[in-house]
């Protein structure tokens, strides 16, 4: 099917098990609704600033929901997870490596988001540091020296900053999230919602 | 159907747009699981206590978009949704209600429960003060007098406490909640999940 019409935003967060969830899902479901999909990766930590909320694994009660729902929530959509020993950890390097990568090339970007979510939800490799990220780029394709001096340049760290404080200002507080024409969608669980609003124009 | 099997335990809290949701699809639910459902009203304040977490309206962000989503969630269900001027109501006095009937009469508790929940999302009635529920109760058949003397008895106030500890140490923080063989759900949004775990056998 082709992709017209005008994008759904899909936001998500490199160090959220839901948001690797939905990474899975996310093509499928773009075939399915016939319209593109933007990825627009996001960081937590400035929205819990705003929201005075907390990583959900810290959170009592449920923190340990949570972690079972991780893994339940993976079998269920048959999408391989491990959970990682270092867990929340900082996203800044991958969602700056994927901008960079995405304002070159967009098919590039989704390789590089779906290697590294690969890497710390299956793998169980920190991707928190620049180093690492440089390496999963490099293992699809992406030039590791270029991407590496990119990684120190402010205008790239600008570049990250205005994606985040752009998701933002739309509204967006969790991962994965969608935007379709305006709707706000929060939660992997809401997958069937989104596409119903497609398919009807809302209700 | 005959509902046979142990009961899936259905927590809400009486001031919980997606509980009152739920309890409107609850009644299906049962019949397609083939199990008994025991209804179960709690509190979320002290749930707040334990967790750190504040009613969804009140948080930045989250707030507006819970707003949203309470209709248009309700909408989705086809269920009849006004959200109530005051927003959100201790529901104490509706929970020890609850209980009384219920253990007199369990099918009363539940026209109990739906005609509260009616008062408060459909007909925008603060059903906070044990006046508005001992008339609510009323004019579902409950003896008005007897339920009003009830909701004086420390007996009554513990037996109410006494639910909300158990719920909490079973787990459950937010509404609705329903445990299926000490599996626990959160949200209106894992109804389809529900009904898979029983259907499956979990997986």
């Amino acid at each position: 099917m082709s992709a017209g019409g005008s994008p759904v935003d899909f936001y998500f967060e490199f160090s959220s098990p839901y948001g690797y969830i939905a990474s899975q899902l996310a093509e499928d479901l773009e075939k399915r609704i016939g319209r593109p999909m933007q990825w627009r990766p996001i960081l937590l930590g400035p929205v819990f600033k705003i929201t005075g909320q907390a990583p959900l694994v810290e959170i009592p009660m449920k923190g340990e929901y949570s972690r079972r729902d991780f893994s339940r929530s993976a079998r269920l959509h048959k999408v391989a997870y491990a959970h990682p020993e270092k867990f929340p950890i900082g996203t800044v390097a991958a969602l700056r490596a994927f901008y960079w990568v995405n304002d070159r090339d967009p098919s590039a970007a989704r390789a590089l988001a779906k290697a590294l979510y690969k890497a710390y939800f299956v793998e169980g490799k920190d991707i928190g540091a620049p180093q690492a990220v440089v390496e999963i780029a490099k293992s699809v394709g992406v030039d590791a020296a270029a991407l590496a001096a990119a990684l120190e340049d402010p205008a790239v760290k600008e570049r990250g900053k205005r994606e985040v404080d752009a998701a933002i200002a739309a509204g967006v507080f969790g991962s994965p999230f969608f935007v379709v024409d305006g709707e706000p969608f929060w939660g992997v669980d809401r997958i069937p919602m989104v596409e119903d609003w497609v398919r009807i124009g809302g209700w």
